[in-house]
């Protein structure tokens, strides 16, 4: 048996066990992690060193090097993430819509873990806590296969886990760092039908998509954010200009971010030169379509790739559409299904807006940077989805878990 | 662009269509489907011939020229389907779970269709209507892959839907045939990533296999239904008797039909008799353990390959385990994840199953045959899922649907 297949067998016998736990036995487990965390923050700082070293001397970029980097700081943080997770509610083992059927059959469903949780992703060595912090309290096991330049740190984490589960009677199973080793490695662990539940990648678009052309087991993806926001004929325009802003400058890597104005022909000429001056002196830049070049002098001509485009920095795309059919249209064949939002007065089209426009996220009159967990009171995330299947954006403890059908008779048969 | 492809593309702007529709839109094109039908039916059962004169003539067995035949009394019981399925409510566009945050924001979760679904199946024909009728509720596009075998008979009910359709002002691609052609055919349409939002294969193991081995777009799988039943110490053993006959005699063929009987040892005794002679009088073929041979004189002998099996006929293996943990395991190892029924009178080893035995649907004191869409309340189910994500067991209307954030402000934005 080769050796990441052995770890997934090793994990489905853990899950097996931390299926059956009570939440205090989980909690128990993760306030041992915090511990080891904050006791162990200077051997951690020193392995992940080893790390940063190695990434300098491959000339990774400083952006890179800065995602690596597990400083004191980054350490507590990543404890008292660990700590949060304790406080929050078990959703394991909770039925709901319990009802009694004629025949005297009381059914329902009652929450239970996924069972086995491959994460594939990229430079954050915090990930490998959060992940696992996540995975243990929603009772599954979890296989952690993290990116080649934070091997030391991913291995000495995941030593340092596994002797907190250990200290209080878990298997150390439970939670099993995969060795970084080439992307063959990685298709194997998607090969192991029957041993994986779920496999949540998390990186570039690159990794995204070899997951997604390779994977056997079930997966979650979250793919790109290219997120609009459409200011509709009659809009309180202040405010449009405060989303536009507050969506593209307040942290402009993230996939929530803004990447893309829609506005409304007649109100091209009173909002665009309001926006364009708003930008300007946030230091962005504006590609504009042929209607919006003329009312906005600091912007560049936009091409058809800007049409789509995810910048993930301080770049915005402006296009007037005809109408409010205009700007569904170009949500839907640009967007990625991930957050769209709409600035209105108008009832009528900001129900149309909830009802049709398929994104992950829909929004009127906010930011399109509240598509989060911790904004939307999941209280951690493992990742947004963009796939439709089993979770639709912002993926919390819940969405680690599964319902199952729950029969309790009294001597039953089928007639 | 490939025809299946373009199918698609056709499909998923007729989803987008869907997707906005109130349900009485919905309904009306039910009720046009339901009335085609039925004055249609002696059409139909002509056009059926020639695929069951095609099947008798490839020397398919009575069984399989069975499932392919639309009597006029399959095409009444298919339309009344419809019918019943226009009366169940429609869950599109329901809210759940609607909070207001400190700053204001209210959000929740909105239902919203999945988009586009594959169907991919074998010989019955009436999966076609039933297929479409369901999708059409949840709001969703189909392309419908039905046997080769049933070519004739697809085509013609594509045509009558199509045509109903039209007439209530839909578009035609909302439901769609996709031509039987080769293996290769549900490749293609199993490629069709951002075009398919969900395939569901149902058929046999190696269609299944074919699905899952070759599918880049998400699937829910319905593996086979290996269901066991575990008679506790202290049980009620007549009780036990009549559940293991129900699940074994009262449809020997479907996939929630019991294939083993695991009994504690210390019942092993009074209760194994009693089963023997209750199978016996119904024709069953007994196949048991070393230990319960001697208790059983009409068995034969179990070979290993009978732990795990999926006879669906009139077989079932019978094993002596070593307590509730021997149930389990055995229960963990050769189950199918699909329906575990438990006979018991004890509190706490009831609670035990309910919780820590994976399957779909766990059952105290009832027949496995209780696992099913209609039996559980659901109204028409498309499949049970034996997959723990997105749906676990008998999947309804509302698991062709997902859920979406929304989120409604005045002008919120992230500090």
């Amino acid at each position: 048996m080769s050796g990441v297949r052995e770890q997934a067998v090793q994990a489905r016998a853990a899950g097996r066990r931390l299926a059956a736990l009570e939440r205090a036995a989980k909690d128990a487990a993760l306030a041992a992690i915090a511990r080891r965390l904050r006791e162990g923050a200077a051997e951690i700082g020193r392995v992940n060193a080893e790390d940063v070293a190695g990434a300098r001397k491959a000339e990774l970029s400083p952006a890179m090097v800065n995602r690596l980097e597990m400083t004191p700081a980054v350490v507590e943080s990543t404890a008292a993430g660990v700590d949060f997770i304790a406080g929050l509610s078990d959703p394991v083992g909770s039925r709901a819509g319990m009802q009694r059927l004629q025949n005297g059959l009381l059914i329902g469903k009652q929450r239970i873990p996924l069972g086995v949780v491959a994460m594939i992703y990229e430079s954050r060595p915090n990930v490998t806590v959060d992940a696992a912090a996540l995975c243990l309290k929603a009772g599954n096991a979890c296989l952690l296969r993290g990116g080649k330049e934070a091997h030391h740190t991913n291995q000495f984490l995941g030593e340092l886990i596994s002797a907190a589960l250990e200290e209080v009677g878990l298997p150390a199973g439970a939670v099993q760092i995969v060795p970084a080793t080439d992307r063959e490695g990685i298709k194997e662990l998607l090969s192991l039908t029957g041993l994986i539940d779920l496999a949540i990648p998390r990186g570039g678009e690159g990794l995204i998509r070899f997951v997604h052309e390779n994977a056997r087991v079930p997966t979650v993806e979250h793919y790109k954010g290219v997120c609009h926001l459409f200011v509709d004929r009659g809009a309180d325009l202040e405010m449009a200009v405060e989303l536009a802003l507050n969506g593209k400058v307040q942290r402009p890597g993230v996939c929530n971010a803004l990447e893309c104005v829609l506005v409304d022909q007649p109100e091209a000429a009173a909002f665009l030169p309001r926006l364009g001056e708003a930008m300007r002196a946030a230091g962005v830049e504006l590609r504009a379509c042929e209607s919006s070049l003329p009312l906005l002098p600091a912007a560049v001509p936009a091409q058809d790739s800007d049409w789509g485009a995810e910048y993930l920095e301080k770049i915005l795309a402006v296009r007037v559409v005809e109408g409010f059919d205009g700007a569904l249209a170009h949500s839907a064949r640009y967007g990625s299904n991930h957050t769209e939002a709409i600035c209105t007065r108008d009832y009528s089209r900001s129900q149309r807006w909830l009802r049709e426009v398929d994104a992950s996220c829909v929004l009127v009159n906010a930011s399109t940077r509240f598509n989060d967990g911790g904004q939307l009171g999941l209280g951690a995330e493992i990742g947004i989805s963009t796939s439709k299947l089993h979770a639709y954006g912002p993926m919390g403890i819940e969405s680690l878990t599964t319902e199952k059908w729950v029969v309790l008779g009294d001597g039953q048969v089928r007639a």
